[in-house]
């Protein structure tokens, strides 16, 4: 721009502003053709733009989950095939008219997972079975009846069943199940007996309705399930181990941030705090959680996952995982807190917190392991004893604290430079209120310690209600072959049958 | 039972098992007879009492709720309405065969809220009109092309459009907003389209098909909007009032229930944990709020609610306090933790942190009568000023506890027994492990008030954007009244517009 000026070589009035800048004074004809230009400019790029954003928006998602673009093209596909009911001759003469159901069907019906698309699928058909059914009862009664009554009692039939079937589904044994179905009731109920009172074909129309729908169902539960199928329930178990992962490793970042000198933070180039926000994935899942394994039910067995597999399980994991969750929202609030805890009382605890919190995240990394290869950890008790023992460890940390709590020598602190000493030896008697932040993370990081084995412990349900099997670790295995040692594997399947205190003792007093 | 056999006198056969309990041996063909007993009032009563258990859900919550029973009878309703095209000649001449749409729209189109249904009314019609003028021209294409080119420019546009059309519902902003209308754009494109290749009518059914959808909806929001409305504004406005009520309880019911006496407990007959656990609500009503902000964009103005009521901002407030309940979660599992601090240090903070908690769930429940009466409130910046006043007083106390922390006289203790006496000079000098609960106790009260000042702050924010007029205490009121004090009405005025620091240092320093 500035170098444009100069080549038109025009006078300019400039002002100066009092905040540092200039504005330039352009005379009023130009301000004239510029407004034109910037409304004429609005009024082609911003549409152009809106459209560029949304194509520019819907492009990166397809590049971040293409299963998203291929199910756009599952259900084209599915569309195409359907269409040929009406171009095909012969089709089109066995089916009629009522060809439209079966398009109609493929739209309504096909879902993204396979899971939603199956319970659709059974919805719909028995939901216009029972309806077609019933109304063809309440038809033949009206029937029956005159023709004054007639319309009367098809109304009151359409009324106070409409009615029924719409309060059902605020119901939530109906609501979570069979929503869709209850709505397909109403339709068909209305459409029957209505079109029943002009239409002379009642029976055939609802045989032909029942057949396009099942030429449509079959049609998608076809394509759903063998072109790339998205089930909900691996969508589901990956969704838990995500999440899991994600625990970890806002754990260890939190924990990390805090305790790190300063040189670690200039060291460390990484920005941690996106890592650290993981556990927010972890609160706002559970509407997901409940849709998908909602899902999860009607699907067959698929990959790793049995008919009946737990489903429901994975509902409890989520909900320890958030109780996880909300410790790890109030320790990041402590980490953040303006009152800090004084730098030698931090040194002293640094250790344990460090390792309180590392033992804790093994915990829910061996998770992690656990639900990825669908195996029995032969470690978790292990690690759980392991983090018990941190804790108790932190505790006897604590308790050691009182006798330094009433002032350490400066000596020994080993402070960097002169003007750290000063600030040492007046902090060495911290008031109470300076070590209630580090004393909430503490009791927080305890805490978290307990609701991780919350959740090994619904992880633990969840192997033992799908039946997992127990896996053997490297170690174990190579030792297994050499048949070295064999008294060490004895020795995993004693600790995982003992009751937890009894590890835990162990630990505590013979070290193993 | 045993009243039977003694009038039957038979002779028994009697198990003691060693549990206390004894089995009596029934004879063989008794048992057969049991057997199939039972298993005939199983056959008989086992559907019979789903039914039973079915309908006795379905009445109370009728009987909880009963606009969701409003909202069946409404659907009734329209629907016997409609079917008032197929009974009566002359409408039925008018729109012909396709009055079924009519039945369909209503069908599909009927939601519980308002904005539901208006949202859906919309999408159905531009969806529908869209698609329909789209069809048209693909299918004047096609036409122009030859027989052999038509099916196939037919097929590709439907296979083409669907599978674009599916993908963008998985756009976030499609599908908050415009979910339903891309499924009725496939629906309708399809069927126009496969359709026009047989019916030669095509524009005809183009109209019918709009004029039966204007009849379905427009009868459809009529319905909705005059017979007892459901908003989803106002749901959304009393859920979050609600939840706001929710936090206040909780937090005042997890305090008083942590620092109460045994003695206080034996006369408070009521169960406090239901109280205590009204924050849960706040954890789990993400999704709900976020739905219902989503329908509520779409409703007029209504109750007191204009038509551009910043719903928005409504999430923002449910997020803050989901912030604030997660303090809330950690501080309940501080009341329930096993370590327990030593009475008189439990004492020694009492009074200051049931004045915080006092404060913050009086700042809560001012802003529950801001929302309510939807006026801005005059005393929620004292409030606020009070709540952070008593952080200071909780802070100041820390601040002098060391001196009592190494250890009270038992004197001063008031010692209610001799028991207890030996149990207080133990705990005199207590390890900080048995602070730490209620170290964390106190520094969760401190974050909670800071986060009841983040809701303060959103709901302060809703009050500027939807023009809350200030509310007038009844205080206030009268004094103006009578004029004989209108400095303290000043005072009020001036107080609000000081920076809160300075509020905060006059409260402090004139008492203010």
């Amino acid at each position: 721009m500035a170098n444009a000026k100069q080549v038109s070589g025009k006078l300019e009035w400039r002002i100066n502003v009092p905040d540092g800048t200039s504005n330039v004074l352009v005379p009023e004809s130009d301000q004239l053709v510029n407004k034109v230009w910037l409304w004429l400019k609005g009024l082609l790029c911003g549409p152009i733009l809106i459209i560029w954003r949304f194509l520019y928006k819907a492009w990166n998602l397809g590049v971040a989950e293409p299963k998203k673009a291929i199910h756009g093209v599952k259900v084209g596909l599915s569309l195409l095939i359907v269409s040929f009911f009406y171009y095909m001759r012969p089709l089109y003469d066995g089916v009629g008219g009522n060809a439209m159901w079966a398009v109609m069907t493929v739209v309504v019906v096909f879902e993204s997972t396979v899971g939603a698309t199956l319970s659709k699928c059974f919805n719909r058909t028995i939901g216009t079975f029972l309806a077609g059914s019933l109304a063809l009862g309440v038809q033949w009664i009206a029937d029956k009846s005159g023709e004054t009554f007639q319309p009367i009692i098809i109304g009151i039939s359409v009324f106070l069943l409409a009615s029924a079937a719409t309060f059902s589904r605020f119901i939530p044994s109906v609501k979570t199940r069979f929503d869709y179905g209850a709505m397909i009731f109403i339709l068909t109920f209305s459409l029957v007996t209505v079109s029943g009172y002009r239409v002379d074909r009642l029976f055939e129309m609802a045989y032909q309705r029942l057949s396009t729908i099942a030429i449509g169902t079959s049609l998608c539960i076809f394509i759903t399930m063998v072109f790339c199928p998205i089930w909900a329930g691996s969508g589901l178990h990956d969704l838990i181990v995500r999440n899991l992962e994600k625990l970890a490793d806002s754990l260890d970042g939190c924990v990390g941030e805090y305790f790190k000198d300063d040189k670690t933070k200039l060291d460390n180039e990484e920005d941690p705090s996106k890592r650290m926000q993981g556990y927010k994935c972890v609160l706002n899942s559970k509407a997901t959680e409940e849709v998908m394994a909602n899902l999860a039910r009607w699907e067959p067995a698929h990959g790793r996952f049995n008919f009946r597999h737990p489903w429901k399980q994975y509902l409890k994991i989520g909900t320890s995982m958030r109780e996880c969750a909300y410790c790890i929202e109030a320790l990041n609030s402590c980490i953040n807190s303006e009152i800090q805890a004084p730098d030698y009382l931090k040194k002293h605890l640094s250790n344990v917190c460090m390792l309180l919190s590392t033992n804790s995240s093994e915990v829910l990394k061996e998770l992690v392991i656990t639900m990825k290869t669908l195996t029995k950890s032969s470690k978790i008790d292990l690690l759980i004893g392991e983090m018990n023992l941190a804790v108790q460890k932190v505790q006897d940390s604590l308790n050691s604290l009182p006798n330094s709590f009433i002032g350490p020598t400066v000596s020994t602190l080993q402070a960097p430079n002169d003007a750290n000493k000063e600030t040492i030896t007046k902090t060495a008697i911290p008031s109470l209120m300076e070590v209630f932040p580090l004393a909430s993370l503490v009791y927080l990081l305890i805490e978290i310690a307990a609701r991780a084995e919350g959740i090994a412990d619904a992880v633990d349900q969840l192997a033992g209600l799908a039946e997992f099997e127990l896996a053997m670790d490297e170690n174990s295995k190579q030792k297994k072959l050499t048949s070295n040692c064999t008294s060490d594997i004895q020795d995993h399947e004693t600790m995982k049958t003992l009751p937890k205190l009894v590890q835990y003792m162990l630990h505590k007093y013979i070290g193993r």
